[in-house]
């Protein structure tokens, strides 16, 4: 059993070229021992976005704290603490940050390559 | 895609012999199109706690309020807002509210029967 709080793992900047103010820090996974999913923690600053995307494998997301969105396509859905969303494999998707303040939420994912 | 307000999710009660105050939602699963893993939400009233158990799946947590504590053995591990666990398969585990308010997680579980 591993408990722990998430302030105690650092965030990494995630740096490419069509992501902006995105950091992320793995809270479980495999080093930890998690034998089939990856929980993951996502910080966008006011301005940021991950890429709109797509991959093959699906997104759970719990939202934290700030004002965000979820965008597909012409659609962008407003998030904030206590949204959930899934995101099924080769969806296009884009998380961004609408508020002033950090949007914050866990992202959960398979194993995959 | 799906977004949604967990509050939009109604809990219902978990009625068991060894399980005090204890009620779940699912948010994410099988019915809503989710392919590998379920994202549960657990609210645990003041006094209650789960089943002192086991069981080959694994568990990974994101404390959302609350004081709560997780149990394994002789060790009590206390959570509040921000800790994560994971409590690997076949590992022994309770989740006990320790607090005077609701205590809520986050817990992700892959599909299992």
């Amino acid at each position: 059993m591993i408990v722990e709080d998430t302030k105690k793992v650092k965030y990494s900047e995630i740096d490419q070229p069509d992501i902006t103010g995105v950091r992320m820090k793995v809270l479980l996974g495999s080093d930890e021992g998690a034998p089939n999913f990856v929980m993951r923690e996502f910080a966008i600053e006011s301005g940021g976005h991950t890429a709109y995307h797509t991959h093959e494998w699906e997104h759970e997301v719990y939202v934290l704290d700030g004002e965000g969105a979820i965008k597909q396509g012409d659609r962008e859905v407003p998030v904030k603490r206590g949204s959930f969303a899934l995101v099924k494999p080769n969806e296009e998707h884009q998380f961004l940050n609408k508020g002033k303040g950090t949007f914050r939420f866990i992202c959960v994912v398979p194993f995959h390559t």
